[in-house]
């Protein structure tokens, strides 16, 4: 029996970034979590792009331009959805999730699922840092991960 | 590190707009605030194409087929689904919106998602310039800074 | 600024309607619906087909065959879908829903949508010419409005 | 007005059924039901071909071998996902709904379909022939329906 | 009336399986099922490779990738989606569900689908080898049987 695993170690890799700006006190820290855990498995600072768009609707067109480049070995999508009023969170979250994963297939490229989908800004912040960790990390981390994985298939 | 950013400069861009007219009240504020955000950015009257479509479920068609076109950098798409008393407000919410980020990424063309789905018509307005800024107006900047975004990647 | 608008005037279409016999009641009145706004925008009788199929289910396969063929500027779906003890309404409007959607975006064909999606019998009839109006006359009116805009753009 | 309509006669008609073996005691009165229909519609026994899979997660993929092969008019899917603790039946019931549509519409080829889903076992019992009629029966009908419409097109 | 079976015989199969590590003590069980039921039904172990892969929204790549090969006869998904306090769970599994059932249409592969989608740890342990059975035992003969059965077809 074959086991395969990846690496922590992005020191070979290109990676890009995308993250919004809608909910921003939200987002950036989501980035601040992404680019430490790039730095401490060892990605030089210029193999590092990063793309600011308007809000999470656009990531999947910027992610999808950047697989099409074929020059980076992971990209990590980093946004911030907190429910309002109505089911447009609803519309948006399932859209952009879906999305998200069907460019990873399409480019077969590994894509960081950093998308806080919540109910209330408090527990955003809980999952950009403050209580539960930090999903923009959680989601370098998994895109390294899988670059490393995939070289070993 | 590099950094990309968009600019709200919609001075170089065609651009052409999807509106529908169900819930024309809401629906035409939602394109006056878009319009209103190109004549600020720049875009020259002549510049802009306006489309419009009988209901929500029209939108994606009408997009498509100006998306064909490949004369437009951006294209911005307005309408309102309010709940009434049945489920349909769901199926279309979704579908609608699937359709639009889809379009986006098959002709890798900016689309300002400015659907309204609330439900009630006080938050459609509160959504269309009254309490809650104007999603026309969010769309048709997401558009502009998208469209400049991706001639910087 | 060039707007485009539609017109109701469907004297130079050839249309084909889909209409499932499931719930009946409702849907012969969506059809009647339908073809009483094909009447009145001007459509020549003998340019409208009408096929029947049994369920809502059958609309998609149906409206595809049709598509294909290449000889119709527009179709319109009339089916009624009222939900009962279970979740059977809902994977079939949604799946329904999404279905003829994409049928439009491949063929580039508007497709009048009239499904009704209720939660009672009392619904489906106030959307079939009661009290709501007839969703058969506005998906027939929303078709021809759209097969005469898409000949302006 | 051309007016289209299939028969329920499948005297001339090759036709597979996929059915599921999870919830049997459902999905064997469900198969009862449509191969009662396929007799009583006229379908020499020796023109049906039964496939047995072992949950409705794997109905597509046989749906779609079978579908390839280009030997059969129409295919009939017969399935039973019952509501448990936990969303799983909702992730199954959307993705097998959504999967045998798709494959319907790829192949160009009538599905019956024959999926019950249903909160309860007492529920699945009332529509594999108890007191809701028999949803393999009505799926088969409708693969027959529209099989033969088809050739009418 | 020809019947299709496939059997519970993994002798001449060569399987892949996909593993996510996120609620460890979940899946490191689902696995456990899994190999225990290849075991059983005759695979032999140099047949089988076992990939990791840190969370769910991770399994479609990994698994598009191993069905690219062609060098399988099967795959095996597993993985765990404990409801938390936010909607993620249902983009999650609504997404990594279609995402392996359509990797499974594409390829013509079956993909053996053990994601155990709960609302509490209690209810995933119990479908990990406790009360309910193992998701992952079930998943493997989901894809033992599909696998042979294919063959047949």
């Amino acid at each position: 029996m074959k086991e395969s695993f990846g690496k922590l170690d992005s020191s070979s890799l290109r990676i890009a970034i995308v993250v919004s700006r809608f909910n921003e006190i939200v987002t950036s820290k989501l980035l601040q979590g992404a680019l430490g855990v790039l730095r401490r498995t060892g990605c030089p600072e210029d193999a590092v792009d990063v793309v600011h768009v308007p809000g999470s609707f656009e990531i999947p067109l910027a992610a999808r331009v950047l697989a099409q480049k074929k020059e980076y070995q992971a990209l990590i999508c980093l946004g911030a959805i907190i429910k309002g009023e109505t089911d447009h969170d609803r519309y948006l979250g399932s859209r952009v999730t879906d999305a998200i994963g069907a460019i990873g297939l399409e480019f077969g490229i590994p894509i960081g699922y950093g998308l806080v989908t919540v109910d209330t800004a408090e527990q955003a912040l809980d999952r950009a840092g403050l209580k539960q960790g930090n999903k923009g990390a959680d989601a370098a981390l998994a895109a390294v991960e899988m670059a490393t994985l995939l070289k070993t298939l």
